[in-house]
């Protein structure tokens, strides 16, 4: 039996404590956030205790920690977890600056805990299959692939100017998904950025509507675009060009009813959003975890990925500020 | 908190155990099983006891049982656990015969006791969503529903020599479609059947491939057409011509790729069987039922519904055994 | 060259007077109708006399026929034609009497002419890549077929009084399609139909909805739905079930548009009607016709064709007049 | 009576050739081709008569040109044509060097005649559809656009030695639908590509694998990804966001047969490449070209069109050589 330590009672940390709960062999001791009726309400529902941060990591029995809280703490969590020897699942991204986020990675690889990073996506059962295929062989060498990331509605303002930019907040996932699905790292990295669906994004110095180029090592070539406005929904769709064929992943629907009305075909928007969409990989994910904290698995997002991640976020930002093509 | 004893721990009876599990309020007491190892094993996995019908049916802290054993024991059951007053969720069919079926209902009736009889069809995503979007008035009225129903490959032949024949054990499904869709009573029913897939069916005075045409009330016309075997999978779609449109419900596939290659372009066959298929329906279905049990909720599947679908399996077989139309 | 004869200018006379235009080695040399303008103005368009059956029949350098006059006219011009030793090619039905029909495949027979019944659905892309597709083996034996066909909206009361009733004028095609794709005859016929969208065709003595089922000598089954009115448009699909697995036949769409909205994802209506969804089938046809009479390739729609069509028209009638199963 | 001299008689020459015979009013009178014996055959299917150039362009009953000759041969004949006041009808690319192809669009003014540059893609019903809906406000403002444009194969090395390089031979459709479908003009271009496909395409000094970002006045984004080889086929889709919502453009299949068998569920590949895909489309754009000449229509792609499309081809071939943004 693992016992667990929850950081962070908000939209996602509910999510986790939901899939803990179905996890067999775990148990969710304690839930830290600084918001007390969250936490607390959190904590009763799976018969947990609310405690804060420097208590739940000194108890021995704790074997693994899920980091759920605001980004600003993530860093500081892992550290800590990972000096006290903890197994760690911490959202993306690892943090908002390499340095720190490097740091991390080197905390991690000293410790010699598993550390898993909550790139949920690649825990999907549609894009986890299109990746088995691609390795099987089906479409050959991969070429050439495009990523349509989309989100319904913009996050509140506030919530913009302390999220790391666009780029580190939104395609964090994006650059994940390019270097997963190709296999390959890369080597430039052109990105190219417009204000058009809110200017009060812009007068906070963000965009909100991307569209990134990555060039890699062996000249695959991937392209990204995102909105932060799709008024039909959430947007999640990626297809991959190989030597031999193409592999398409599709958005999800909530029902498979199509109707044939007087003016047209139509079937459902896509799943509403991320919680929706991704309902299933997150449980996957959250059972991955413990496989690898109890029986040994490999992980399969580590942090040296959100490093990764992180570095084309980086690149992609000063190629949209400078207007040139960054080189890595 | 509702004391629950399920009948039956087989195929059915576990996924309605984890179900079972997943509704607050609810506690599952009691697993009975003829064999005793299954029921040993899921009570062990829910912290249940096994024990007999006799004893379940006695503890008058049981509030719901659920009947998921075999069909030959359904009746019986019913009408033990509404002498006790106890609220029955009962997998399909009620019985084989019309007039025991009957017997259930009047004993259910007397006892004022709910019942739920498992059409899960209704509960699923899709065909509900088919449903509320008639009801507001989408299509205008209903004209004509046209149901295809096939299984992935035939039930053994010793289970068919036992099942009531393919209207009773497959098309029941079909035919509370039918009714609930079209809201609409049948006045006759026409049914012409072949064994096109193992002349063992045949040997065992049954058929593998059926054509069903039902006429209801208002004039309305429902055709179904069912197979035991589509090499390509379980096919659960059915469509409703309206007056002012159509809605098809459509199977779902257990990922959104499609694939690109040199001769053609493909998507994932559906869902594997009914297991897969109807996961969401088969949670939903169970949560209504406690909603009626703790709540009052308005049963969606009653007893009467199972002895109407019946009605027609009946009517349908001896359509078909007779070589003529009958009229209900 | 062969020197041809159109019997007909009206909307059907015009699509095949363009479509002969198109065939290398055909020359259209007399219209006919009794519509003088009509006749005289597709005659202008393609360089064409008008003259009278007559005539045209007597004139020996007219090697072939295009009869696209009304149902009435039809057999009479057949067995004149053929009595001239003219290649004929006829719309359906060829009578709206069977003893006539079959008079007029008597008439082909003995003359020795080609004769070519408008089955033009066979000619369709899709529907053909279907047939060839089945004769390639790629769905093993055939078991099921289901057959949607639909128009957009019933013709006048007044055209449905002479048309012969809905299973001789609209379920021709319907009945030809079954015999075409189970490759099999029908043992038995039982027809279903209302009076759902117009009392006015009720009172005329048709329906305007119908369900019918087929079983063939191999004890396949096929089941026919059709409506004289679908609120989208023309509804033309057919799916066949075999050992192997399963081919459909998809409706057409004007273009490949998908919109994304803020309710709903859709696609274009199916093409509206005849003349535009078997536009390619139409010019396929009459190509065929030609090369049936220039370079004697074996007819793909015979006259027995026609004939095999009306008995199940006339079967499927008396099944729901006189509301039992009718055996043939 | 508009009478026609069609200079080239291969592949789209012949497809001009017949679409120019359909068109009422218009008569094909000479086909000039270097290769005699190509244009013989042609003449003599339309009943037309080989000439050369400069007799054909003397003929003062000649009122239009159709140039579908090789690529180094259109900027004379535009400018000899224009001199003798001719319409023009000329494929696209106007020239392969901007300075050229801006003397043809000088000439043309001053001559003040007609001339068509042949970007069939916007007279294709599904593109065209998506522009009018555009147009409508169905999505309002246009944000970002998506365009996968790929070929079956590559065409022979020699071919592209002389071709211009991938972006002015192939993507320069692209670019003009960036430029058509955004209703707006580049102020920068970034492109990437690679030698994925065959090394023989780099050692000629092209590239076979693109990705463009576009970047527009109003702060549009487009990206652009392309390939000379697709297993499947040809390729041709593109994708609208905008602030109400998507409008996507998908590829044609030859028919619409879905086939479920044993392992996948799978429908036709796209149309094979740009003979078929674009058949409607070239049909179209001959009726147009045949509207602006005779009734004064006002032609929907022009020889500036073709400077602009070549602009952008050649920033992008420069982005690519020099690895940096082209600011325009």
């Amino acid at each position: 039996m693992t016992a667990v330590a929850l950081f962070g009672a908000g939209r996602i940390g509910k999510i986790h404590a939901a899939n803990l709960a179905a996890q067999p062999g775990t148990r969710l001791k304690y839930v830290v956030d600084t918001h007390q009726p969250s936490a607390q309400q959190l904590a009763a529902q799976y018969g947990a205790s609310v405690t804060d941060i420097d208590s739940a990591l000194a108890d021995p029995e704790i074997g693994a920690v899920v980091i759920a809280s605001s980004t600003d703490t993530h860093a500081d969590l892992i550290l800590r977890a990972a000096a006290r020897g903890k197994a760690i699942f911490c959202e993306k991204p690892v943090d908002l600056t390499l340095e720190r986020a490097r740091q991390c990675a080197a905390a991690v690889k000293e410790a010699g805990v598993a550390c898993l990073i909550g790139f949920q996506r690649r825990y999907d059962p549609t894009f986890a299959a299109v990746k088995a295929r691609i390795e099987a062989g089906e479409i050959g060498q991969p070429e050439v692939l495009v990523v349509t990331s989309r989100d319904p509605g913009a996050p509140p303002v506030d919530y913009i100017k302390r999220s790391g930019g666009i780029f580190k907040d939104m395609l964090i996932h994006d650059f994940d998904i390019c270097r997963w699905i190709l296999a390959d790292e890369a080597v430039s990295v052109q990105a190219s950025a417009s204000v058009l669906t809110d200017p009060a994004i812009g007068e906070a110095g963000d965009a909100d509507t991307t569209a990134v180029t990555i060039r890699t090592r062996s000249g695959r070539l991937c392209q990204i675009n995102t909105s932060r406005r799709a008024a039909y929904g959430y947007d999640q769709r990626f297809e991959v060009l190989g030597s031999l064929g193409m592999l398409q992943a599709g958005n999800h629907r909530p029902t498979e009813v199509t109707a044939y009305g007087g003016q047209q075909v139509s079937t459902d928007l896509p799943e509403h959003f991320f919680l929706e969409r991704y309902r299933a990989a997150y449980a996957l994910e959250m059972a991955h975890f413990f496989e690898v904290v109890q029986h040994g698995a490999t992980p399969r997002t580590t942090v040296e990925d959100g490093v990764k991640a992180l570095e084309l976020a980086d690149a992609a930002t000063r190629s949209w500020q400078e207007n040139r093509l960054i080189s890595l």
